[in-house]
């Protein structure tokens, strides 16, 4: 039986939306594991627009769910339709969007609110005895949801202290690394926290993908 | 030596720039190839922007090379930069905004015209004696500049028929195939005219690249 992976898109463009190769690279990866996949974001208005080559902000709004259907050729459902039950496990991809529109940590820090359709679906698959696997910025968003989680974002001194400072576990790893929490059957990768390129970033996404499909 | 190549992008998005998955396999072919790259985009407003669910279109402009900088992290530069004689070879993505960005395809048929920054890119790279792969629509063009080219769009009939009115030699292709035209020293793949996922998608797109990076 093929595993049913949900994987949560944030919009389109790291900036301020989904990191577009987290997502290519995660989805390719449930593909090359026999898996199949259905893409979800929220039907909110994006937090703002950056100008991906001058990283200045845009006077446009646009909608996460229709940006994030740039990058899957129109096939992303609303979040509102995500019924843990018809699925085996959820992937969050990484990219600004998850600490601008999913949440608030990038402009509040620690702080931060989630998004209450985000915390539904993670705990959702939790409480479902479900694998998640979360990548780049996402995992910090896990000791708001998941008391003491273990995880990592890389190296990154700030966030990964945010993570501590929220009674999470941080762990440190390189780029082609996974850290698994068994207690919540949660697994994380650093990816473009730490990927210079392409190849990079699929060592360890490739992994965390593995490990969801096992 | 490792061989250098210039990508050419036209926006972000399937339908009104460029087929994401496909740049995203592009790059990642590339880097697995051992070659470097540069991306580049035409300078431009988009000829128009669609919602990618709805298919339907928005009253926003957004510009082409602003929004291809949202596939690679913002390491893209204006086409006007493009020097061929930096390069080793040139690959043409795909998605609709060939078809209206980089040319009008889309909008007059086989009476299109492409844009004077664009043609002269692919006239150089070939006056150079330089290979250059097309995938997806973006053969399409081909046959405007190179009298008589040999190349693939896949199977579709109206884009196949195009090629030929306009003296180009369309062979019909798989989408794990290539068409080489070694007169001319091109390269085309089907890609997203005929893939259904990601995984088919690579087995051309490795192709072409590997045959590029030969």
């Amino acid at each position: 039986m093929s595993k049913q992976v949900a994987v949560i898109l944030a919009g389109c463009g790291v900036y301020d939306g989904s990191e577009i190769n987290e997502v290519v690279l995660t989805l390719l990866a449930l593909e090359e594991q026999g898996a199949r996949y259905q893409c979800f974001a929220p039907n909110i208005e994006q937090a703002h627009v950056l100008d991906h080559l001058s990283s200045e902000e845009q006077s446009q709004t646009r909608n996460v769910l229709q940006e994030a259907a740039r990058i899957v050729r129109g096939n992303v459902k609303d979040i509102a339709e995500l019924k843990a039950a018809d699925f085996d496990a959820m992937i969050m991809t990484g990219g600004f969007g998850v600490a601008k529109n999913l949440s608030s940590f990038a402009f509040k820090g620690q702080d931060f609110d989630i998004l209450p359709c985000i915390s539904k679906a993670m705990k959702a698959f939790h409480s479902a005895g479900k694998i998640a696997g979360y990548m780049c910025i996402a995992p910090v968003l896990l000791p708001k949801v998941f008391e003491g989680v273990k995880c990592t974002i890389g190296n990154d001194v700030d966030v990964a202290g945010a993570i501590t400072a929220l009674g999470g576990q941080h762990v440190e790893c390189s780029v082609d690394g996974i850290v698994v929490d068994d207690q919540y059957n949660i697994v994380t990768t650093p990816a473009y926290m730490l990927a210079e390129n392409l190849k990079q970033a699929k060592s360890g996404i490739d992994k965390l993908v593995a490990h969801i499909c096992l």
